[in-house]
Order: structure tokens, then C-alpha cells, then sequence
């Protein structure tokens, strides 16, 4: 584990930098699990994410000679605007090397805090390749996201805000990605309140620390896919597994419809903005894969809130027509004047707004002198849709439903 | 202007519901403005607004008896909430008139409270008038949204606790619909902390407050439309307009387009979700409307957090457009085989993602033998779209864009 005056003194260092991020109780959250649920909003941190703590602890603890040479980093999230950060606050150079395919949204925000990007690989792993190669040839401190002493004693800081706010935690839920976070987190918990249960959540589509710390050894994933790009890690460090198998207590999975599901829940009820990594956590109260006992005192972290918006609208989209909100209607009418003005107004009747139609009379499938009508509505729940459904199967019309 | 004692009263009482919500320096805006600008979120307040603090205070402060016979109020957002779940606090009747074509998760979450609802009216004014009458008839308190000195009283304690967290404020930017956060405001601040300059904002599609502050009488619109409904309201009080006449410096105006940017702003930097009357201030911040000097130390308040996902779908896909992220093509093509798959070819080779195609061959306006494609592409910035377009014309393509 990562010693607890290790920690301390990075919570001195990186306060400097790092705001105390708000840790608020959840009522929605805790009646639906039946848990007291309290979340640390690290979404709303420095760079929008935890990761400027570990990045600016390790940062500052470098030679002078080093930190006057520069650091280099591979990341196309979190961790690239931490270390960027970081730079400009000592005031030394930052390399960031990133895949190719970089947002040049996420390239732009990396440039304006003042560091130099290279653009190399096809994905992360070429871009962590290239990246420790060129450190080395320039003699330049690598800065890992995570197999790291220093960045992990970092992230552990956030358990020393935590316990300034509450007194005790029956457990903590931690999103695991390579495993820094928790290994920080677990190394804090367990030294000062070795009672509380770390919990950490896996994507289902990155499970490369689930499937090491239950086997005990580095398992690396041949493949990832998630929508939760923070954790979305393929290889395991056995640096941060060997932490991790001292201070974890268990880690569960959700996949994305429930991580999506998450982000749609905090942001309609708690007004946060949350990415997928960061709302795991919460995926798992929602879908009940904690096994606690009733009315424990649960942290969860949401660690960070850089999501795209067009993620975001995506999510909201599909989120609108899992819970009854939205529904998507391909009607088939008689290809004649005033077909569609019926219908409309049928719909109109039972209050369903209209947000979209389009009209098709040319497909295949159609019958001559038929049209198909494509329609979405905004409904207001199962029961408005089903009154929906009866009075059009009741007024002869033929239709079904696009999921 | 409300005393200070009442207001530090209503602290007391108010912070037995209330949360004390995270003021924080907001690094991008204060860049931007030139000022130093802190947040201070109530969106994050229970209820997801700030109307519970008013409420709250309000109905405390009814006789044993009165709380007994119960409480009314008409609104269909924010205030209801407040007023639901204060009652429900106290163990009294809540009934809560709301106007018919209310959306029934507004109805459902007033009534997860515990309270009565009543639809009734065709908009908010029909409703104030029918829960006005049914209070008086059943002899119940009616809780006004903001002319009521109680109300404003237990707004105002918002002020105790910015100055918990900081010494001095040159300015305080205020959303002004009823003015009654202004007016319990700018009561503590201008006793407080006299100095500090009072600014309203209102929504240029509800202009009343505005209209009469400058006037010096009451003024009411004939008709409103914002998106910013939390301050879209139509008939000012002189209760609260003398309170305004007495603390507030100045009332600036900001327009719909303004306040999704606002939105949009908050959403993507700020990891909030903060609804159209909760963005004024920041609004009234991006558009320099604030007549003030350099790097003024500027509190803004994000009143609320309740907007419709449904809304912030429609900002984000609008504020992509606007900001380059996204552009709409409606492309002339041959229709023959291979035309579309040269077409997308061009695109793949810029980098421009298609999220969005549609094919018509049968518009009147098109010669035979073509076809349109309208294509919604997403696009990495200004320069990006510009090498788009100049691509296409060079390959002879005809196109136009949508807006």
C-alpha cells in the first residue's frame, strides 16, 4: 500500500492546484438502493477530473535538473490535461503525445494550458509506446497515468477531503480503469478507517483489473470497448495490481446501457455533468451489484466530467425513449390528401407532440397507393404510450415501432 | 429592504432543508470577462433550485394552526418543488395548482413529495388566479412565489453564505423574473457589503421588471416567451419593485440565443447542468453586458438546474452548429451508382464523420437524373469546415448548406 504520510503530504502539495471538491449526500440515489449515498464530485475538480492530483503530486516531486528538462505523458483524456496543467504551473515544458485521432477539441484544450502536442499511433497504446521512447532518447521524466507511486498517493487524497466531511463509510465505490485511483483511494481507506469496504467498478468492456485482481496476476484484455474512455484500459501494471490485491475488497462490472443510464440519472436529478468512467459508480447503485447491508454509508466517486456533448445528446436521445419519454412510430397510410392531416390530429388529441416525421412512398415494401409516415412523439410515460397505441390500432391504421 | 436580522433568521431556520451550495472561481469565464468570476450553484441545491430557501422560510413562519389547515401555491416548476417539499418537512397539505398542459414529470415529482396536485388553467396566470380563490375559499395559506416579505427574507440568506466563503464582492449578478432573489439579495448585500453593486438580469422575451425597474412603477408584459421559463413572468408586484428601487443598481437584458450559449457554456466547461434562468447571469457575463471595471471580483448566481433534457438535447445539437462542430450539407449528386460512395469518399478523406444522410431524387426542384443528399457531417472547427467546402467545389460538386 501507499503510505498514509505519503498521502498526507501530497494533500498538502496538491492542494496548491486542486480544489476540495463538494461531497454531497444523495437522496434520489440512496431511497432507490436503499443505501445512504454520498458522492464526491470530482467532475467538478481542476481540468474536470481527478487526475491533476496525482499528475501535479508526481510533477512536483521531481529534481529540479528534471522538472527544468520537462515531462512527456501519453493520454488523449484526463490525465494529458493534468500534466498539462501541472507544467504550467511549475512552469517547465509538457509533451503530450496523442493518437492520431484526437478530437481536435481535446488537442486545442491540451495546447491551451501551453504544452507541445505530438500526434502518434493509431490508439493509445501506440501513442504509450512512442511516447516512454521518446522520454527516454530525450532524457524527459515519463509521467505514467497510474503504475506510479507518486500519482497514485495523489489520487488517494481525495479520501482525506472525504473524511474532513463525514466521519465514517461503510464502503467506497471507485471506478477502475488501470487501477491508480482505487490503489490511492484503498491505500488511504485502509489505514485510516480499515472497516470500510473498496469497491471497485470495471466497465464490462474493459475488464483487464477485474479479470487480474480475481486471478491474481496481470491479465492484459486482447481488445477494449466502452463508452467510458477513462477506464477503458487494456493492459494491467503489476505496480498498481499488487496495491490493489492488498487494499481492494471486491470489484463488480456494469456495462454501457447501465453506465448510460447513470449519466442520464445525474445529470436529470443531481444537474451534474458526468462521463462514463466517472458515472460507474453510480451504474452500480442503480444496478444493484454492491452487496451491502440495508442503509450502509456508501462514497461513490464520480472521478470526472470531460464527455463530448455529442456522447451527451446521443445518451439523452436514447435515454428519452428507454424511459417512455420519446417514441418512434412508422405509420402506414393511404397515399392521399388529407391522410396525414387525420393522423396528426389524432395524435394531437392524446397530447403526443410531434418532434420529427418524415414521409415515404417509394420503398419496396409499399404497396401501391400506400405511404409510410415516420413519426416521433414525445410521450409522457408507458401508460401514455399504450393509450397511444389503442386508439391507433382502434382508428385502423397499421404500424410498428423503431427501437 | 428586508432587514438583515429577518434575513439571518430565515439562515437559521432555512439550513435545516437547504443545503450551503459550492461557490467556486470559474477559471475560462474570468479569462474571458477580464473580471474574476465565482459561481455560486444552486442548481445544486435540493430541489435543484433555490426556491426552497424562500419557501421554506415561509411556511415556518405560519401559525401552528395555519400549517395545520395547510399551504397552496401555483407554479409549475421551481417554486412548486420549494413548496411541495417544505410542506412535506412540516407533515402539512400541500396543494400545488398547476397549469393543465403541465408535462407530466413535473406533476409526478410535486407529487413524490406528498403533495395534492391541481390542474387548472390554460397557462401560469390562470392557475395563480384559480389557487388565489381556492385559498381563500378553503381558508389555506397561500405561498406566493416572490411577493411576500418571508419569501425574499429566506432567498437573501443566499448572501450570508457567498460571504462565508469570501471577504469581498465588487458585483452580484442576479436572475430577475418576480424579483424576489434579487430583492432578499440585494437587502443582505447592500447591508452587508454596501459597495458591492446589484445587477439584474432578465430575459429579453420577459422584460416586465426590467421595464418597471426603469420606470419606477409597475409594468406588466402583455406576452412572454423564453426559454428561460424560471423568469418568465408577466406581472410584476410593486412589493418586490420597491424593494428593487431601493438595492438594485442596474437591470440588463439578455436574449434566448444568449442564454443557450450560457447553457451550453456551463454544460461543457463547468460539468452543470443548469436550466435557461439559472444561465442569465453567465450569459449576461459571455455577452459584456456588465458595465464594469477590470478584473472585478463578480459573484454569479446559477439559480436552478431543473431544465427539460429534452431542451438540452436541442442546445447541444444547435450550439455544435454554431460553434463549427458540426455542419449540414445538402449535396447534388448524379444519381447513378457509385455517385454516393464518391461522395463520402471525399469526406472520409478530411476527416469529416457523417453522422446523419438522406437521399431525395424526387423533389420538383430537381433536374432528372440528380439526386439531393443532405448530409450532417462533424467537423473539427472553422478552418475544418472552410477545407470541406473548398474540397467540394473543387470536385465540382454543388451543394448548400442548412442552418
Amino acid at each position: 500500500m501507499i503510505d498514509l504520510k505519503k498521502i498526507e503530504d501530497a494533500r498538502n502539495i496538491v492542494s496548491k492546484i486542486a480544489v476540495k471538491t463538494p461531497f454531497a449526500y444523495a437522496p434520489q440515489l440512496s431511497v432507490k438502493s436503499g443505501y445512504e449515498i454520498f458522492l464526491k464530485k470530482e467532475n467538478l475538480q481542476v481540468t474536470g477530473a481527478f487526475k491533476i492530483r496525482g499528475a501535479f503530486y508526481k510533477i512536483s516531486r521531481l529534481s529540479d535538473e528534471a522538472k527544468e528538462r520537462g515531462v512527456v505523458a501519453a493520454s488523449a483524456g484526463n490525465h494529458a490535461q493534468g500534466v498539462a496543467l501541472s507544467a504550467k504551473y511549475f512552469n517547465i515544458p509538457a509533451t503530450i503525445v496523442m493518437p492520431e485521432n484526437t478530437p481536435l477539441t481535446k488537442v486545442n484544450g491540451v495546447k491551451s494550458y501551453g504544452a507541445e502536442v505530438i500526434l502518434s499511433g493509431a490508439n493509445y497504446d501506440e501513442a504509450y509506446l512512442f511516447a516512454r521512447k521518446y522520454a527516454e532518447e530525450k532524457n524527459l521524466a515519463f509521467i505514467h497515468p497510474f503504475a506510479d507511486e507518486d500519482v497514485m498517493a495523489g489520487q488517494g487524497t481525495i479520501v482525506l477531503e472525504i473524511f474532513e466531511d463525514i466521519e465514517s463509510l461503510d464502503a467506497i465505490v471507485v471506478p477502475v480503469g488501470g487501477g491508480g485511483l482505487i490503489a490511492g483511494i484503498g491505500s488511504a481507506i485502509k489505514q485510516m478507517n480499515p472497516k470500510t469496504k473498496v469497491i471497485g467498478v470495471t466497465a464490462a468492456g474493459a475488464p483487464a483489473m477485474k479479470n487480474s485482481f480475481y486471478a491474481g496476476k496481470p491479465i492484459d484484455s486482447i481488445d477494449v470497448r466502452t463508452i467510458a474512455d477513462g477506464i477503458a484500459v487494456r493492459d494491467t501494471s503489476s505496480v498498481t495490481l499488487d496495491i490493489l490485491l492488498e487494499c481492494v475488497d471486491e470489484i463488480v462490472e456494469v456495462d454501457d446501457e447501465e453506465i448510460a443510464d447513470a449519466i442520464l440519472f445525474l445529470l436529470e436529478t443531481r444537474k451534474l455533468v458526468v462521463e462514463g468512467a466517472g458515472a460507474a459508480g453510480v451504474a452500480a447503485v442503480l444496478y444493484q451489484k454492491l452487496n451491502l447491508p440495508p442503509e450502509s454509508r456508501v462514497a461513490v466517486i464520480l472521478s470526472g466530467g470531460n464527455i463530448d456533448v455529442t456522447m451527451l445528446s446521443v445518451i439523452i436521445e436514447k435515454g428519452l425513449i428507454k424511459s417512455y419519454r420519446k417514441m418512434k412510430l412508422i405509420v402506414t397510410l393511404v397515399d392521399k390528401p388529407g391522410s396525414l392531416m387525420k393522423l396528426t390530429e389524432i395524435l394531437a388529441s392524446v397530447s403526443a407532440n410531434i418532434v420529427q416525421i418524415g414521409y415515404d412512398r417509394t420503398s419496396a415494401s409499399l404497396a401501391y397507393g400506400d405511404a409510410n409516415v415516420s413519426i416521433a412523439l414525445e410521450t409522457k410515460g408507458k401508460e401514455h404510450q399504450e393509450e397511444i397505441r389503442e386508439l391507433l390500432t382502434k382508428q385502423g391504421y397499421r404500424f410498428y415501432e423503431e427501437k
